[in-house]
């Protein structure tokens, strides 16, 4: 069931160009700064198990976590990069810490470990397993990087009173974690380790989940929430937390494909079939509710009330690498290259040290605080309108870390005898098989160049973009299912992927962007800011006829677009007879992903059309 | 500064034609309806002081008021039509139980007394002087319909010992009342009475309020929601609570009438403009949040999460019927119509016997139980579909009641020498003064017909009303301010205010209402109902040159309005590139007030515009 497989990011170096000025800034700026947020907040203080000598901080219970997706970050930059010593002399002594600390039978968690002994494995959704999930993704990723093997043995020693606790001795309080992250990192486990017993574990942890599962607690969140209302395999929708839903395929899909389980892997297509059909925002980004942080209903998109959690786009990138194995299908790279461009890219400021937890679709200050006559605890939520250094629920910021540092793995897979390229940027791919180089300048400029210095694939495959109608390439090459298919003997492959303006309108149930346009140019999703364009933005239009002009680049080597539109006549009462009066407005559109990096404003992605 | 004086109800009396009809069902069946409801839920034994004897129900601190605002009904369509003698026993048993059970010291409150007596006049937000005021017009309509004077009495008693506990003595543990409306019946009282004192009172609950509160109770409410922030003097917004607001303007408006008290009144009016101008939907309901029940930011009207209680709307109506008084003004009219025809009449079922609370202008059903993965108490609010017999919060019904049985109010104004009609419909007035007939099928057809009998009025104003741009009159008439003006001595006045389907289009500051306009029929706003076109409302749009065909009369006399219009094509994927297609699609437009009287099933009012 496996066909392909993904090249890994530690033979992808990008060259300069977009993704190595956004690889860069996350490497250099972005880690440094969640470090010393981290730092301040006592998350590395928590697994330092310094919190009974001085109680200056709280480790609360997701911080192993943070902590480790850090880790994980670093460990990745270490594989491409080297170096990372500072990182590396502050990891070594947590891991010393850790050693020192884990419990006799194994255990090792910051919070119960120091704050509530008594209660370690008896409350489904308090993040144990979860937590324990990251610090083994970590420790896989940190022993890959340098070799030192003392915390991916504290983790082994972990996981082997996991193992005790819920499966062969049966102590612990609850059956399934309310968080999923260790079915997944269970499966990594075995994949670097080789030991079939870790495997066994995803599998019980995957089967179990939804199998008369007891009351979730807290009793607010139900079992849909948490996907325990029936066995995963019979999953149909995407339904409840939204990183929680992707977090659970991901390791699903890569089990399935495992175990040639083809049941299993039915139901993440089905599921993955039900987000990109009904529950993605054009960004990419999904979960569009903040009660729960969850998935809502059918084309239930809002952009105002959007949620569309950062580590819900990184989860959703992951969940499509796996599928991507299963077969080569195109849609699997449309996916992935919307999400990279928009909802993950949004995620952090053009300085690279704050970032979205949320990343709302649309800003509208005018609403912020509407209701004005309730104290705050009781207001219910209003769009987040800046990125933040730091979040008393942090997740996001070391997620975006370590994604950015793995991101070379969403470019090529490969299968036995051809190459596959999924996604077009600066950079260079070596390994066994092949060396190439590819020039281009997208996500601003559809040409691709690939010159190959050595190849042994057969075939080359180039997906074309889901937004390109119109290309051109050289030399000889069939198009098949969406790819344009060139010989591995290539010295140079030459494709323009036509880039132009184009109008995007979104399905009519979609209640939020009835009779509106998203702007789009390439991959990349523009916006309308207050800034730019001075008036009510909701008041603006855009004949869909009017020529879109590709305007200056600006930050990022980004283009800006420029279009006649219209803006409704202002008047002074609150209605009249309909008069339909508008005046001509230049519209200023700049890229979704750049949008408040001025100062706060309104924003809109879906203009309406006149 | 007092210029006019509305005429009282009860020289008015409908003739066959809409407000007969609708004036006979609150008569007919929902004043009974709600009678047999309150008794089912123990509203009436609360004021029958069972509690203690057998607590098979919990007087709730709000039960007083929906008992009272009951009583206040039926003494109302005693004053028009005699009879109601079984409902006239039922409520002299209640003064029995109420003049057996009040305090030694006059206190009076079925709650307090019976559930936590040592509690008395020690919260600011459990509603006892709102359930006082209620109490007071309950007990001065029931003196003025029978003559029997026992509940005036008693609630003379209690005036007495709120006015040592708040004014002379200072026992309470609060100053003013969480809940306004003590202040609007201190005035009424005084009015009945010409007892000074009572004025004094309402003077001293207005002019302390706002003035050096403690923090409100509960914490989670703050200042604004209970206007208290500001003395009232310095109000400019209409901020917090909505019903609260309305009602507190109500009693300023009526005092600062009766002292003369420019200042005052000013801001009753800055207050009225914020409303108009700003906070009110196109059906006249006020007060968009649920949250708090509340007011929020100017030109936030979302439809499909509308609170618009009914409550509030009826609060406007009498509050707009006080700023009646102060001048010769069509707007004031105009703003009654508009949630007469609309928000009010929203609020009950065709068969009388059910109640909306909340009043939505949209319902999306796909968008019910949006969050489907959490639990229900956790759910933000979503619309209601269907009106209801009762609520644990009740206060609506009863309200409807009162003011259906006094809706008589609205419809004339005097001064010395001048008679204004503000609103029409088919019924006579008959007093000392003038004896006449207006004949109309109004709101159906615009024509108008005055026959007078006998009549000292100089002049004889009639309100254009604000829709109307074409009108034809018989005989002389002068335009003056937007009223035609005829002379007393006429015998038939003539007029047709030519009604003709219209669009009305919102401030483009309305985020939810750009690019839509609401079909209208004189003052009668009309909405798609997903029965009567089976699609998705939002999908649809109007080319609004496109003649609309004043359709069949259907229930309540009221005409369908067709239109041709459009539908986006629908399509499979979530987006595409624009292509923008529609077909042809016959848009039913009925009544918004008639909605949800059939199946559930969507709704919308404002509609796309090609």
């Amino acid at each position: 069931m496996e066909k392909l497989k993904n090249i890994e990011f530690s033979s992808v170096k990008f060259e300069n160009g977009f993704w190595k000025y956004r690889y860069d800034l996350n490497k250099d700026v972005s880690l440094k700064s969640v470090y010393e947020q981290f730092e301040k907040t006592g998350r590395f203080d928590a697994l330092r198990f310094n919190y009974q000598k001085d109680k200056k901080f709280y480790p609360d219970v997701y911080y192993d976590s943070d902590v480790a997706k850090w880790i994980e970050a670093v460990s990745y930059l270490i594989i491409s990069n080297g170096g990372h010593n500072e990182e590396q002399k502050i990891i070594d002594a947590l891991i010393d810490d850790m050693a020192n600390n884990q419990l006799e039978n194994g255990y090792l968690n910051s919070h119960y470990i120091q704050v509530e002994p008594q209660n370690i494995f008896t409350d489904r959704n308090m993040h144990e397993l979860y937590c324990a999930g990251h610090l083994i993704e970590a420790a896989i990723a940190y022993d890959k990087a340098t070799g030192k093997n003392k915390f991916l043995n504290i983790m082994l020693k972990y996981v082997d009173c996991i193992k005790k606790a819920f499966i062969t001795e049966k102590t612990a309080k609850f059956k399934t974690c309310g968080h999923e992250e260790i079915e997944l990192a269970l499966v990594k486990l075995y994949e670097y380790t080789g030991v079939k017993e870790y495997l066994e574990m995803a599998e019980f942890f995957i089967n179990e989940r939804g199998v008369d599962e007891p009351s979730p607690v807290p009793e607010s969140f139900n079992q849909k929430q948490i996907q325990c209302e029936v066995p995963v395999r019979k999953l149909e929708k995407a339904e409840g937390h939204a990183v929680r839903v992707v977090y659970l395929l991901i390791g699903m899909a890569n089990l399935a494909l495992k175990n040639n389980d083809k049941d299993l892997f039915d139901a993440c297509k089905r599921v993955f079939r039900d987000i990109v059909d009904k529950k993605m925002y054009v960004t990419g980004s999904i979960g569009s509710c903040k009660t729960g942080e969850s998935f809502t209903t059918s084309y239930d998109l809002p952009n105002l009330e959007a949620y569309s959690e950062s580590c819900a786009s990184i989860g959703l990138i992951l969940f499509v690498l796996e599928l991507q194995r299963s077969e080569l299908c195109a849609e699997y790279g449309h996916v992935i290259e919307r999400v990279m461009y928009n909802g993950l890219l949004s995620s952090t400021s053009e300085n690279g040290k704050e970032f979205f937890y949320e990343n709302p679709l649309e800003i509208h200050l005018d609403s912020v605080g509407k209701e004005t006559s309730v104290a705050k605890e009781r207001q219910t939520k209003l769009p987040i309108r800046h990125r933040l250094e730091v979040f008393t629920c942090s997740c996001c910021p070391p997620n975006i870390n370590r994604i950015f540092a793995r991101l070379g793995d969403v470019f090529f897979s490969e299968s036995e005898n051809d190459l596959i390229v999924n996604q077009y940027g600066a950079l260079s791919l070596n390994n066994q098989k092949v060396c190439l180089k590819m020039i281009t300048e997208y996500p601003n400029d559809g040409k691709v160049s690939i010159h190959l210095d050595r190849c042994e694939y057969q075939k080359i495959y180039l997906r074309i973009p889901e937004w390109c109608d119109n290309y051109n390439a050289n030399g000889n090459f069939e198009i098949k299912d969406g790819y344009l298919v060139f010989d591995g003997k290539e010295k140079t492959i030459e494709v323009d992927f036509n880039m132009q303006p184009y109008y995007v309108e979104c399905n009519p149930k979609a209640r939020a962007n009835v009779g509106r346009v998203a702007l789009c140019y390439g991959p990349v999703v523009y916006c309308l800011e207050r800034l730019d364009n001075d008036c009510d933005l909701n008041a603006l239009s855009v004949d869909v006829k009017e020529k879109v002009t590709v305007g200056q680049k600006e930050s990022y080597n980004m283009q800006t677009l420029c279009v006649k539109g219209f803006k409704d006549q202002e008047f002074s009462s609150l209605y009249r007879k309909e008069q339909g009066k508008k005046q001509e407005f230049n519209l200023l559109f700049k890229p979704y992903w750049t949008f408040a990096n001025r100062e706060e404003c309104d924003m809109i992605i879906w203009v309406r059309k006149k």
